[in-house]
């Protein structure tokens, strides 16, 4: 697992498409449904004539915990839902999940803190589970 | 205006569902698009069959910002699009929009910050205009 200060990553030497499968297959195993979903590369082309790699927004939901987080803080609809992105890398593709912990760090609510590192715990599995294929 | 640590908000006295119209004016103005929309309420008693206040998220993007702000750090799809969310409160709603800022300030890439900064200017303005009227 690689990643940045606000996300953990894989690399899946699969083509873009079907990471893109397995990503959410992956998610629906740990809870998670897809709520929205961005087609980054059609968006830019559409809007701006731009070209861009094969890349997709999706935003991730678990209701239960999202219930709790937003009982907890009502504004954190702010930060919600959880992303994943997934892109194209050379021949295979990279699929990476927020870091929640990191994300709302700037909220001072021990109460969503605690739903934050358990939808950490999830996502993290999420991208445990497809670098271990 | 008011807020949070990572938005700023307004309070509408107008009937939630005119709120959310205003507000999705109010970004096309800025040059905002929605790119996602979530019904909290709706999605919380389908998924749980629990009640919840009228709350909706908005995903906003600004095509020629967004563009910028992935060519200056790959990874800041997991940060975006830019929520603003709407929900009753009393007989009116509260509009909030991210601080693009604070929600990115653990990203250390100045020419993110930069892009960053152009859109927090157009949120607040959003907000401003909403607040306004």
């Amino acid at each position: 697992m690689t990643g940045t200060k606000y996300g953990f990553a894989t690399r899946l030497d699969l083509p873009y498409e079907e990471a893109v499968e397995m990503t959410k297959a992956a998610l629906q195993g740990e809870g998670f449904g897809v709520r929205t979903e961005i087609d980054v590369k059609a968006t830019l082309k559409q809007k701006l004539n731009a070209d861009f790699r094969k890349y997709v927004m999706l935003g991730a939901c678990n209701p239960p915990l999202g219930h709790r987080a937003l009982q907890a803080e009502l504004d954190i609809g702010l930060l919600l839902p959880c992303n994943v992105i997934v892109y194209e890398e050379g021949d295979g593709a990279v699929v990476s999940a927020i870091d929640p912990v990191s994300a709302m760090s700037m909220v001072e609510n021990p109460a969503l803190q605690e739903v934050a590192t358990m939808v950490k715990a999830k996502l993290r599995r999420v991208i445990e589970t497809l670098g271990g294929k």
